[in-house]
């Protein structure tokens, strides 16, 4: 699809200035004015308004998937060969967009990697004005703790490490354990807005409790501490348990059973992770949401300005991107570059957990899509 | 205590003018004048200025109790007595402050009362302007039907009907309940804001599901359906459950315990029934929090701009309104007016659910509240 | 017009219900139930369902009109038999609604009254938790000190005494002055939320600037000083100029004459005054707002839940309350309660200010209007 | 000054890993995992995290100044050798940030340009997403038209074109006239956020009135229209102009020796273009603010997070930036990166206008500053 089909009657491209052809002594001035211009670091935006301001978004990262099966044993590996400690911080390996130019970036504000720790391993403590979260598709054993307090990590779970916060990651078992962290990295490094501190060597607290602090204080459905009333930046809620997100989208596809308004669109149900305290995203730049496709279902292609990264949890089924389409299974990530036209295409039943940098998108006030309608 | 203690130095009342005494020729022609005064449909500031705008806050509401056993037996004779249906609409028996001269007003701002349903009758469907929520003390056995989603009532859950929502409520027993009904109808008659519309004569369903579709979409922690993104005027979660409640109380007195920030103060935990959507309140004329007091904590005397109603929900204690102390245990109802001194005394478990115009005294800014260093 | 064309097919009273005569003994039930009621301070809802909770509001307030010609007489005869100074505090005569029981109150939320201050007179300073702003529709030569900064009155001007400033009046000249005082003061009162202060008994800075410092300050088209970026409750702004509104107005209409949209409707023009640092209303319990229409313009008929108050400014026109027409020039007053269906036509250029409850109403959700098609 | 000064104790830079010495074995294994890392589009985190997450922002961007008197002739001569119309769309010479690889960016986010337009030349019309304002340093004759309204251009002028609103420029004079464009061109360039429309190749009206529509309806101080009262994205006025700036500063200083709180700091006073429905900056992506110093004064050394660009309006002084100190004069603009050092020294009165992307870094909470209590 072209950019004529969104504006009717508009051209896809900026067209070429109709410009007689200069004569050798005018073209030669022309050539002395950009040299000057160079040498007064000025240059002219009628030569690069092209590539500066598109017609619509055209952006360098490329939609691309990375399968979990060709990823798990390169993070096995890097366990094996790379220690984890102060200094390097933390064995993660990021996704790195084919078209951001070697850059370790999923998309141009977000980063999505794999994070490793062995068996009775610790991350150090350390803080930084990234926000971060981690989402396990597998296994279970470490406890990330934040700000002291220590968070069980398991199979389905959301976890939060907002901006600033301390946290380490230790592993109370013999066995090694993996999961996904998704930062605004890039953004932050753009942006030149990072600071960084080091904590301790160790957890601050080892302790091993299957409910966080934070959880016990704030995973309540619409209850609030009089204790904590105020608005929060992040969300306080440290873990958002597979338990509650898999009931939630359950039930959505059951009230779509009997009749209800409850699902986003026929046989998709989803969910967005949401801070208490003002309804919002859990942090402000990065939204994460979780989908179910029943079997056989199918999303109407869309458009959407700002980027993205899934990861499939559970089950089978394909993506299409641009045109493209890609069986994915479990673990499978994949990169939706803005205004990347993409769909989902569910085999089985489909769990995807979902990430993106649309609170950033909304609060600029830069969001818009397009849903086609039809399946071209 | 007096308004001097609030403001050192300050009078107490509004000082009279020191006027000479009128000549009766000036008397006369100041008679002349309040009665063209009356006439002319006017009244001066400077006869009034001390009822109208006194010092500190002088509500003509009072502190008041009223005790369950003494209310219960009168709903029950209510019930043999007095049908419930269309016209009279609901068989409700309100909290009337001695203080308010024989209004059915709790408060200036609140309503509060008794609701009973026999076995198998059927309180008609309607909808109002005014705000309202149920309570539960004891027993079950009543489903409240809020825009057709038939929601269980039971012992410590806390129900919403926000304004405009057709509601019914429908007995499945044999048995007769109770509950507290909550509104702001005294608000809604003075601000003359209130429509009415009667709906059906019996619930537009008469299933009695264990959960209500409300919960089902909404009854999460921190987790939103997508069909549903927007901010919303209330909550859209219908019931508030005991177990999560209890739970969450139960969790900040162990935390505390475990030298955690989590209760209000020492010994004193509590919670607010929040929106989601935005993480205020459930509604924008009322307030509802629910507090968990250990055996032998005292509050420290409070003074607070704005009215409430308190129930006890479980245990024994005292509350002290104004320096009078009067000994309360479950079901028994309490009110707060503006600037009156309060506090409570646990003398066992102590717990009490509470509800307050806090919202809108925030809303308009008056909010002002005064903490005595001692327990005088 | 009845409720039944607001809900086509409803009852415009509550029914009342259907229920066999009782018998004697029954009756004398009854009897005894409802005088148990009485003792243990309870009322039952389903007696008074029909005043407590209307199809529609039924305000106790009545539309009314005050004749400037009448009023301003028996201000300056106030000035020559009443002292003003501390206790009394000010020479105000308030508006009595008729319907409202002979309490000093334009409508259940609003207090208008018209202030006098002779020569050379002084208001002492004190503040108080109500709302207050000025309005002058003649006259100048007084100075409102508020929080020390002398404001100058002239006929046109708005001017802003939000709650909990200390303010005095005085004037500078040796002829009276009168205006009218609009203030929050039944809201406050019914609400149980008022404070009052004395301050000095002369004004703080008896300076007679032509600007005040706020104004220096704050006045400017969207600037605002860095010194203040915060958001504040109540507008900055002590003073909004006549010059300022008569060329908001004068504009819309010169706009709508091009063919521009810019009037709110056809041959009307209006303005809000607004705080600057939000957007929003000048203070949270009053809106304030200025009309012109042009000479033979009529408004389309309007019900709107909230009360109001008008002046009219400059010109000659009627006003249409509830059916009724009145003839109405400079200085005139009139009120508008809840839901009564008003109606404005200019004989001549037609300016009106207007005050209203609204930002409570709106706060708090209940806001709703209805806009007939004819003019019946 | 190192980043050891904000942290007392902490590491300037990331340490280094003490990691013992691999084995030929081990770090033939590395070299094998590390390009498989390539071939799988994965980049570790642990060599690349102390460029990627520093101790404090080290931005690429760097501190420049360019002078008017060298970027003025080059405007002018490309208005001798490069037509401006369709394709090109505007003449429009960029700031290029030596540290930003050739871009022409001002700063990460931020886009400054000189555009200059001929005697009766003509920009077409367009729309974009990007958000753009002009200021004016010197001259006049041209209207800015946006969504058909045509907004005079005039020395000290602040003029609006937000996201999406078609507009074109044309020079209603003999003389050519240049001026400042900003925009957040680098920033939707970066987040693949940007649409781009052509209009009209002329512009949609050629009246050339001396105030706007839009000022007619919306620039008085504390008003607005009824037939305007939502809460909307970006100001609605679309020039704000140099005698209420002008007048505005001069107060503030004035008000400072009266002894009054009003300015910034001692001798600085500083307005910032708001939106007056909401009290906000006026556009999502960018400040914008005018500065003025008393002669003589030195503002304390700042280093905020975000980045900025000045331009001098009038006076002379010098900015010191990361302890460069350069004299600069009307006309004059300089970049300030992020975490830059930064302080002003006026030798005249000195006035300066100033533009940053603060309301991105504030929207996502990203905002730190650091004050030196000496001038190190």
């Amino acid at each position: 699809m072209s950019s004529t089909d969104l504006f009717p009657g508009a051209p896809e491209h900026h067209v070429t200035p109709s410009v007689p052809e200069p004569t050798p002594e005018e073209a030669g001035a022309l050539e002395d004015l950009y040299a000057n211009f160079g040498r007064a670091n000025l240059i002219p935006l009628w030569t690069e308004i092209a590539d500066l301001m598109p017609m619509v978004p055209t952006p360098k990262a490329v939609p691309h998937v990375w399968a979990w099966n060709s990823l798990y044993p390169l993070a096995e590996r890097a366990g094996e060969l790379v220690p984890v400690g102060r200094g390097g911080e933390r064995r993660a390996i990021a996704l790195a967009n084919p078209g951001l130019g070697g850059t370790p970036y999923a998309t141009p504000t977000l980063w999505a990697a794999i994070q490793y720790l062995g068996g009775r391993e610790t991350a150090p403590e350390h803080r930084h004005s990234q926000n971060a979260f981690r989402f396990v598709v597998e296994g279970e054993g470490v406890w990330t703790v934040v700000n002291g307090d220590p968070v069980a990590m398991r199979r389905g779970d959301f976890l939060l490490t907002p901006g600033w916060n301390f946290h380490g990651h230790h592993n109370d078992t013999d066995q090694p354990m993996a999961w996904i962290d998704g930062l605004d990295i890039p953004l932050v490094h753009y942006l030149d807005t990072g600071f960084f501190e080091y904590g301790t060597e160790r957890v601050t607290d080892e302790a091993t409790p299957d409910v966080s602090r934070s959880e016990r204080l704030w995973a309540y459905p619409g209850l609030r501490p009089l204790s904590g009333l105020g608005r929060t930046v992040n969300s306080p809620i440290a873990a958002y348990r597979w338990e509650y997100t898999d009931a939630a989208l359950r039930q959505q596809l059951l009230l779509e059973d009997e009749g209800q308004p409850a699902t986003v669109s026929q046989g998709h149900a989803a969910v967005r992770f949401s801070n208490p305290t003002t309804g919002g995203d859990v942090m402000p730049t990065i939204r994460a949401q979780f989908h179910r496709l029943r079997a056989g279902t199918s999303t109407s292609p869309l458009r959407e300005v700002g980027s993205s990264v899934w990861q499939v949890f559970e089950g089978r089924g394909e993506v299409v991107l641009d045109g493209v389409t890609t069986a994915v299974e479990k673990g499978d990530l994949f990169v939706v570059p803005s205004w990347c036209r993409w769909s989902l295409n569910a085999e089985s039943e489909f769990d995807l957990f979902h990430f993106s940098d649309a609170p950033l998108v909304e609060r600029l006030h830069f969001d818009r899509s397009f849903a086609e309608g039809d399946g071209r």
